[in-house]
């Protein structure tokens, strides 16, 4: 834990500068707009410890394997989003001397990331070594409203001298990934143009061949007086400047105003990524720094339209909260099938910034209700883009027959991951990517969906899973051997319940989309029949004989699941009776030993169970969560929101509130001493839910109805949230004993509240009591 | 299959030069002496495809460890025997032209592997670009009598010309490993002396600071009459060599004798290396290379009367077995117990070169048969030595108060594997080093060596042992998870029948190891309970409770050991059913998938009746055998010995010799495509074991006694094998339906021959009707 952060509603605040929380800040005080993202880096020199780091959605290098043992099926090489060209960069000097906040005296230091409005703004004073003082206040943003760029507006104040002030403004395209496997750079310079006022780079990822166009536009202000000091050019392989001196006197303040843009071969034409760069700046810089900004606040109100938290009598959860909303629309915007949400999103590189199932169980779920419907639909067809990929990858493994596993990391498709107890048996994410599909189509009512993409997606997964089961003569019944679950810690282990469970529905929810087809869509049935070699009757009585016959652990004693064979065989200890000098475990144990362990990483059964809360009593839910989570460690960012949630329904609202502040300031309390590498993007989207599930109760069912059985923390006074559904848009506004239901669209809604069905007509409000 | 060596009873003979063998040949035609060793590599140039290896025992480098994935517990580095000085070098010019079978004309070549005598010889004509004619006639060995060296004799014959030929005699210590993980060079130069006729280098390896002297010393002689030519000198870094030309007239003969040493900072002091490598080669130079070939013939007498086999009617299998048995005496001879035995011994990089629980589980039965006890004892002592190292090893993993857990992979007593399957699971190698002790003592009677050394071992593993179980509510019976069995083909299982068979065994042995110190070495005994920390009562009572709660899963219906938790849940397929283009599977399988089948790599549940056999009824061995050799892929080298075994003691003769024909010849035909890499040391002593063990039917069991019930192959006329037990020495040579016995020593031995105890005096001998 680390809590430097100022408490405010809307602002993440940072006071005062150590250079030990640098890498830390430079996570937390990110920008992106979905195309592209950078940390909180500064645009001056910085010579102490730093992680520079800017990334452009889409563009990745397949950085080759690295491996102890090589597995047969491992993949050759590791996507990963490439840190790509820093275009922040002012570069200060006073007479000659250079601005560094590793080398000056820094005073009233402050970053502030208005999440309001999309931007962020630092000031400081810094005494130079020479005795120089000036006071620095620089501005930026990434445009949501002109997404292939952003702004930067730098002034600096002469506070105690008169003299030069030389800036110089580049791109540096010459950038190094920290996570190489094999200290490997990934860029080659294809071209630049290097011209006074503005400069371009374009640089080329080596094997993938992507271009990326990096431009910048600057101006010069003196006490808002543009200024057209000469301008020096200059450039070095993959790396162009501009620099001019401004004459300033004590008090005066120079005001640089640099546009940046990344054009990026994935949008244009390579041989028009130049032109596009450039007439993007000029309509940019026309527009003007002011203008822009205007418009990137009220983009971003829009966006808060739909998606904020309010939370009434706590700052501190308002704040995380806020935070946590702001990064999932930094990270992804819907707009582009292409684009996915990568674990660290453009806040640094671990992971390699790729897509995990992350995606289909934790981001779905946040967008589904936090935005227009085709955002997720975006997320959705991404798969089907991928579909063919994926029966490769499981052709790999020996299936065949349409038969298709879903990587466990990819950026194209391709699997990335290299560990055998993940990369060929965390099979399970092959569930969620059919669940999230169902899910989309229980919230939105686009059954076309299916006949569109979704089918053969559904027909693909559950092939995978009629070839991955086999018949056991010892049980008389079908099992699934030699697979990892949510739990990662267990590996290789049989009958894992959720697996099971979840392949099982596959095959279920696969069989009534045939039905839906051929009542609905009968033509385009028939031809995803034809090309995908369907033998209806044939498939779907195998998948009927495994659903009826697939063996599902139940222990009669503890009247639960049991997570895997064996799962009772092992010594059983609750976390509460665990030395926490031991714990994390995952740092403190070896391998071996966690795995013979009955301590469990993240929701295993539990996350079944949730996925499929309506086909449990409350009950049932009540024995597994009592008997699972006292076991489990929750060493995953991903766990506390399905327990808050879990907590929630079964009416133990005081666990439910624990397990939410587990994660509601994850990152900004560095909460795992890791946020340095990046922010738990993912994991955020796990918070919202935690809130709007697990306190508002909200649910949707198989019949598609809103439903909400909210209560609140006692630590909070009221909680307010937006929430999209069928082409509606509520407010909820949650107090002791009562919620308030506001619909600010036109769409009438009928939503079950407390069981209670009630319908809320088009601008108007009702208020039901618990 | 490569069938290119042909049949002898004494060499193996490669005729004609084909490139393309040049590897496998280089393997076939290593040479070593316990203390050296290395591949068949040329003494002039040879620009082809070759991997030149010289090792030297013991000196070894530590190579960060490669990962994909990080786990706890995880060893820092893998240490490799490393690929050392090349002493070999004789480099030819003939008239300025170079001597290089890669661009000569070749005619005549042949390689002889004299292992009767212990020396390669290796015979050519070559036609040199310029149509000039050499036959060539190298002969070469290294020394089991002046074991820090050896000697080349390497005779030159101008065929069609008079000219001048000039040899360059060097050694060249700047090798590299053609395995290292990150492309580094692991030597460095220490000095180096360089004069006419000698010349020294010494190198030290980077890290663990080894220092080795590798020096030679040559002589020229024209037609049988010693030469004086004007000696050149030339050095660069970690290279010395000296260079004579001498002027032929057609038909002369030119031969260089080159004598080479390696003194290892093992054996001496640091500042003395170059001294002793001058004595040693001033002695081998004085005593000349012909008495010191003579001296090396007569050694190896010696230890062929200790090890041959010998086969009547049958060249090809004769051939086999004695390259088996030759290859183990190259390799270790016993007389240090700071050596082990690689996998590839000295003729390849592959592996590391370090000690796996092959040692214990097929070297050991070889040597207590065919070597002096002192030669085992050293073997067994290589571990004590290492039993601090492995209480540390067992601490890392979480166990305690004096556990010990043996590396899977070893040098110096650190574990250096990182598949967290293998290194933390694959635990039953801690039985084998138990059992070790016990086939030790029960061969020699020297129960001495538990007082002196093995009770300590012993107490260490049973530590480990009693806390690496866990008792299963579930089961109301101690259970081991998480282990992998000796079948590395399913990993993480839980309650593999051998791993925990013989973890019981370990208490057991134990405990009786505490009657015998209690009852003969009362005062080491209590010597020995005080620095150990000993609980006696409190650790024995311990023991005999899980000995006797221990789940062993046993199938009722079929009547056999389960070999895991799990198995029969399996798809049951038998190898025969399967398509043959499928195997070997780890070739064409995905690790999961090899992971769920049935198919078992190696022994496992068979590995432990083989250890513990008379514990078994035939009929139990037999319906094991019949139910789990079908599902046996023998895709471990290690596999078809044991096997063969089994089968001959359920009386399936023609399957032992099919199993036995598996490896007999595995390198000699390079059957598994690999024998370029080196040859596969270890699986040698399991070919050994076959025949003794499988034809012959020799056991020694708990009471001590030496049992034979040989059969014969119907495709041989007779075999003999020599076997050395309790100080007897016999020659036992089989027939069809009769055996007879040699006592060739003077000590009378007991034996019990198809069950009928005979008493064979010394100088004496008995024969035996089946």
């Amino acid at each position: 834990m680390n809590e430097y952060i100022k408490h405010f509603d809307w602002n993440i605040v940072e006071e005062g500068f150590d250079p030990a929380n640098n890498r830390v800040s430079e996570s937390l005080f990110s920008l992106g707009n979905g195309r592209m993202g950078g940390r909180g880096n500064f645009e001056e020199k910085y010579s102490g410890d730093s992680l520079l780091g800017n990334y452009v959605a889409g563009v990745y290098y397949p950085d080759k394997t690295r491996v102890g043992w090589w597995k047969n099926g491992y993949p050759e090489y590791f996507a990963k989003v490439l840190n790509a060209a820093n275009w922040l960069g002012i570069h200060v000097q006073v007479d000659g001397e250079e601005l560094d906040l590793a080398t000056a005296k820094v005073a009233n230091f402050k970053r502030d990331l208005n999440m309001k409005e999309g931007f962020l703004k630092r000031t400081f004073e810094a005494t130079l070594p020479s005795g120089k003082q000036v006071a620095v206040t620089s501005t930026r943003f990434l445009s949501i409203v002109d997404d292939e760029g952003g702004a930067i507006r730098y002034e600096v104040k002469a506070l105690n001298f008169s003299g030069d002030i030389k800036f110089t403004a580049f791109v540096d395209g010459d950038i190094e990934n920290e996570d190489s496997n094999y200290d490997e750079k990934f860029w080659a310079e294809v071209a630049k143009e290097n011209t006074a006022g503005e400069a371009y780079l374009v640089n080329e990822t080596l094997k993938t061949g992507f271009h990326v166009a990096t431009g910048m536009k600057w101006a010069i202000t003196l006490n808002g007086e543009t200024q057209t000091p000469a301008i020096e050019v200059a450039s070095k392989e993959k790396y162009v400047e501009n620099s001019a001196v401004v004459a300033v006197k004590e008090g005066d303040v120079a005001t640089v105003f640099k546009y940046i843009t990344n054009i990026s071969s994935e949008n244009h034409p390579k041989t028009e990524l130049v032109s596009k760069a450039k007439a993007y700046l000029a309509m940019v810089s026309d527009k003007g720094f002011e203008q822009m900004l205007a418009e990137q606040a009220e983009a971003w109100a829009k966006k808060w339209e739909f998606s904020d938290i309010l939370i009434e009598g706590d700052t501190k959860a308002q704040q995380g909260i806020r935070f946590n909303i702001f990064n999932m629309n930094q990270t992804y915007t819907g707009e582009d099938a292409r684009l996915n949400i990568g674990p660290k999103g453009f806040t640094g590189e671990k992971y390699g910034g790729v897509t995990y199932w992350d995606t289909e169980a934790y981001c779905v779920p946040f967008y589904l209700m936090t935005a227009d419907p085709h955002v997720v639909k975006n997320l959705l067809i991404y798969r089907h883009n991928h579909l063919e990929k994926a029966i490769e990858n499981a052709a790999k493994l020996g299936f065949k027959d349409g038969a298709a596993l879903y990587p466990m990391v990819t950026m194209n498709g391709e699997e990335c991951h290299n560990e055998w107890e993940i990369t060929f048996e965390e099979i399970h994410r092959n569930g969620a990517i059919a669940f999230a599909i169902y899910n989309y189509i229980r919230h939105t009512g686009d059954d076309q969906y299916l006949a569109d993409y979704g089918f053969e997606v559904l027909l693909g997964i559950t092939r995978f899973w009629t070839q991955r089961v086999n018949w056991s003569v010892g049980l008389n019944k079908y099992v699934m051997l030699g697979v990892t679950g949510p739990n990662e810690f267990d590996n290789n282990v049989d009958n894992n319940w959720y697996t099971s469970y979840i392949a099982t529905w596959c095959m279920e929810y696969t069989t009534r989309a045939v039905e839906i087809l051929k009542e609905k869509y009968a033509d385009r049935y028939e031809a995803l029949v034809a090309k995908n070699n369907f033998k209806e009757e044939e498939e779907i009585s195998k998948w009927s004989d495994i659903r009826e016959k697939m063996y599902l652990g139940y222990d009669e004693e503890r009247g639960v699941f049991i997570q895997a064979d064996g799962f009772f065989n092992k010594e059983q200890i609750l976390v509460k009776d665990m030395d926490p000098a031991q714990l994390p475990i995952v740092h403190h144990w070896s391998w071996d030993r966690i795995l013979r362990s009955n301590f469990i990483k993240q929701a295993d059964v539990l996350q079944g169970i949730y996925l499929f809360e309506e086909r449990f009593s409350t009950e049932e839910i009540k024995r597994n969560y009592d008997f699972y989570e006292p076991r489990t460690v929750h060493e995953s960012s991903l766990s506390p929101c399905i327990h808050s949630i879990l907590a929630g329904k079964i009416g133990d609202e005081e666990r439910a509130y624990e397990f939410y502040l587990r994660t509601s300031r994850l990152d900004l309390d560095d909460y795992n001493a890791d946020t340095r590498d990046g922010l738990h993007i993912t994991s955020m989207a796990g918070t919202w839910m935690a809130v709007v599930e697990g306190f508002a109760g909200k649910r949707v069912y198989d019949d598609g109805m809103l439903r909400l059985a909210p209560f609140i923390p006692k630590e909070w006074g009221a909680y307010e949230f937006n929430i999209t559904h069928q082409g509606a848009l509520l407010q909820v506004r949650v107090t002791e004993g009562e919620v308030t239901i506001k619909n600010v669209s036109d769409v009438a809604l009928t939503v079950a509240v407390y069981d209670q069905e009630v319908t809320v007509a088009g601008k108007n409000e009702i208020t039901v009591q618990k």
